[in-house]
């Protein structure tokens, strides 16, 4: 059963997994990734997510990215963790693995490949939570599931304690706005901590409320976001608006790739990853097959993206 | 070809279309409406929009609304028309219909019902641009046309001048922050309005740069989307957001229908409707078939909506 | 109210319409179109549907579009008319229009761009039929509407005298069963006329208990979908299947367009209008804007098909 | 690399997964389902598809699964094998698993959750086929992974003798007739085997030209599925389409369940275990969580269709 989620808040990077040329987890790389982002002030680190590339990794490459993480954290950090998979068995699996390893919460989207009903959602995640000692996180992915969480539902289990928070990256501002408003309106019930993953407008998500923000260019620039949201924390939004410009401008490297001819995940993960590997901060911007590699001019793209931001 | 649109800013609500019982145009209702929404401070009215019901209305119909909209508006603010329709040769008749009524400008979407091409966007809105005196404003809803307009393509006929703006009712943030960030690198090549509309989220995407908001609750208070304005022109983010928060809850009216048992037009345009009819501002809640009415439950969840927020 | 539909069987060809270079309706290709329609054995004529290029045409040019096509047609076969418009009002405006001209029935959609809720389709529909005096037809094109039809609804609607038959171009096989099957237990309580708008799986829904076929390819060969229907009656299903094979190897010309360079409404209805054209039966493949013309090597590969089918 | 698939043709269903009360898997009644299977005539066998709720089970379950059917069949039959992953190298190693267990052939869908661009498929078919010495098989389930595996990509991995056949159940019957006549042209150059998923529609399809079918139903009735078969194959086309209609009307026993009130899964899978539990072939008709059991009155329409179809 979830407990307080009260410390998930601020900039929490979803962690991208560097590889090696042969397509193994780069641990070297990804302990020093870890350093720099804890360096640059995260409140928390989000292992296995849609940008840690944890769909494209078996379950072996997972708990070794998951070890990897959470041993460079060293504690500093809380480190949540992933559990996506097709169905509730299967989370239940992975985050029995992933809390034994010592991730400080997890992760879990609806299912998916499986036509989904929205019946089978409260049953879903009531189900992983009881399975678990650590706080359960929805995330609200429908680009990849298909599925939208309802702020109903949601705050019905915030409000039974099943669920600690939501990553949101649903792109629904109804929903989201709702969400805010409902979480507030839950009082004493639950600590449920409201998390964006639309990197572009965190400005006005923490305008609005939001608790934090789970961005995948935050792997690139973790320090730009701190200072979003501290700026946002002490009131000064011209501030928060113009670190947030800069950031959007920055994020339009997940543009790099030739215009249809890669998957918006090559262009973001992909992007991210040429970037790290650009600042030197992961040895390769290798990603998984089926993706393809950046071509040197959709390279040369993120690297031009890099120094308009100040980065290099 | 479209000329300056620099006077697009502020709140420019889609005017609904009061109907009689019998399905006819209420024109006395809606010179009423438009009486209160220019009292109430708004800045520029939009006739035939998706919240003007113009799906719904014969053609004959839609003249009635825009001559008794323009009418009534009396040149005290400029009023944009929606000319809806499902390919070229048939928004530009409208359009040219709603210039010889007055329309200070034209609204159009993406074709649809047919499946659209992203080459053949360009063509659409150039076609019609050319084809009118006054500006064209791109309206952006691929909840209803099943495309989404890039910003690249947005951007690039503003630059040419055959955009003047867009209404933006895509909920793709990230598209929408490069619309933001593009529209002001424009600089001199164009005057381009950016509006969202996204009625909840109006504090942030103001916060973005946004130049204004069409609200389709803005028919029900337009007075708090004015004073939301208001406090993000002068910097007043806490304030805009408090406001922002009391309409978001006040558009909780659009949820009043029975979960499931209506489309979520009937819900918002027949919430609206209801609303305005508890207010007395039209004299029927009347929807088009095959829209049902709402029911009296549904009704007086309308009302504690608006008492909730001091408007009854 | 409808009436008996029980001539609505065989190959009912969706009928293109000719355009001039300027976008004009051709009359006259118009009417050799469909005398060459007539001669070639089907049974009647769809006007004014999709392939008929109807959401691209003004109302003034669809009511010569039908005119033309009745009065060519001069009482030889029964003449359907669509009625596609984007709700109620404006489809039963469009019928009234349509029976007034003569049609022998009215093919109507769910309403569109406007969000749909299943509990709206059969007010729409009864609506309508209860406002003209010749039968309705329903179509079934989610692909345009973005609702699918249910057979439960068609049957109830048939059952009730509402409609008098389908349209399916749904490609949703277990539906289309499941119509077969109803429609045939329905019995004594109305024809209900069940058309397929597959045109390469003729052979199978014929086989299934189809009454007819409604071709977009029909207009290139209307005698090869003639044969088939002839050789499926007489229980010759390796004929049928054959002729099937022809057909679908020539249905190929609507890939003629390069890839992702056209929508599929311009490689469908483009590709026959160029095949048209090549054959003769019309004087130019011109078509609506925003649609391209097929490129000179496009128009090749469109030529190929055709004498692949022995038609050149 | 792939070889000859010549057997895969005729009733190859996709077998359920039998499980107790628990929810562990019900190794008894899963080998008493396959005998049920093969005596009544079937072909082939498929572990591990969607029906055989594969994305609801653990690798350690889905071992247990492709072990038992394996044993079972005693090489009696050829028992394909799902890899049904999110993405390439999970695709890898599920299928060399499936590979060493003994498995005739692999199954493997496009990758979901992530986001899948068309010049990916043909990388990831490639890497699969090259990691296994058994012939393997696309499966095209848009339904489920969101991506249509295109005719022509699918005919050139045939040509490459990187596929060795498809199940289509992605209920696109242009593309179905496309990859039917593709796979005659094919000639020498690769056996490629063509199953239709759509078990309503086989008469039609076996007349195109189909290999066999993969009949979710088939567990339920294999018989029905063989006589059918046969009778395609002596060219009883109406003896055929009889048992089809027969078929088409027991397969309503996947709307049992009350509408709206579960997924397409539970009432299809959900409704086979129902079926399958009243005929006394399986102990329960338990499914994974978080499904939901039929209910009294769901499991009455199931037993009402199976007396209609003379089973029960």
């Amino acid at each position: 059963m979830s407990t307080t989620a009260s410390s998930f808040t601020g900039v929490i990077p979803p962690v991208v997994t560097p590889l090696t040329e042969q397509g193994a987890v780069d641990t070297a790389s990804l302990e020093r990734l870890v350093g720099h982002l804890i360096e640059g002030g995260v409140s928390g680190l989000f292992a296995l997510g849609s940008s840690g590339e944890t769909a494209y990794l078996t379950h072996e490459q997972q708990e070794t990215v998951l070890e990897t993480v959470i041993g460079a954290a060293a504690g500093q950090v809380p480190v949540l963790a992933g559990a996506i998979e097709t169905a509730t068995r299967r989370v239940v699996e992975r985050a029995r693995v992933a809390e034994k390893a010592g991730a400080a919460g997890i992760v879990a989207t609806a299912p998916f490949y499986t036509r989904t009903h929205a019946g089978e959602l409260a049953p879903h995640f009531r189900a992983v939570a009881s399975a678990i000692g650590v706080p359960l996180f929805a995330y609200d992915v429908p680009v990849c599931v298909h599925t939208k969480l309802a702020p109903g539902l949601l705050l019905q289990l915030a409000a039974e304690g099943v669920l600690a928070g939501v990553k949101d990256s649903s792109g629904d501002d109804v929903s989201f706005r709702k969400l805010l408003l409902g979480a507030r309106a839950l009082g004493d019930r639950g600590a449920f901590s409201v998390l964006t993953g639309h990197e572009v407008v965190v400005d006005g998500m923490l305008l609005a409320g939001a608790d934090g923000v789970v961005p995948g260019l935050g792997n690139v620039d973790p320090r730009g976001y701190v200072r979003l949201c501290e700026a946002a924390r002490r009131g000064d939004w011209a501030g928060a608006r113009a670190e947030q410009d800069r950031l959007a401008a920055l994020f339009a490297l997940v543009d790099a790739v030739e215009p249809g001819t890669a998957s918006g995940t090559t262009g973001g993960l992909g992007g991210f990853k040429t970037a790290l590997a650009l600042l030197g901060l992961i040895d390769t911007p290798v990603v998984s097959t089926p993706m393809r590699p950046h071509t040197p001019a959709e390279t040369a793209r993120v690297r031009a993206r890099l120094e308009e931001a100040g980065l290099l």
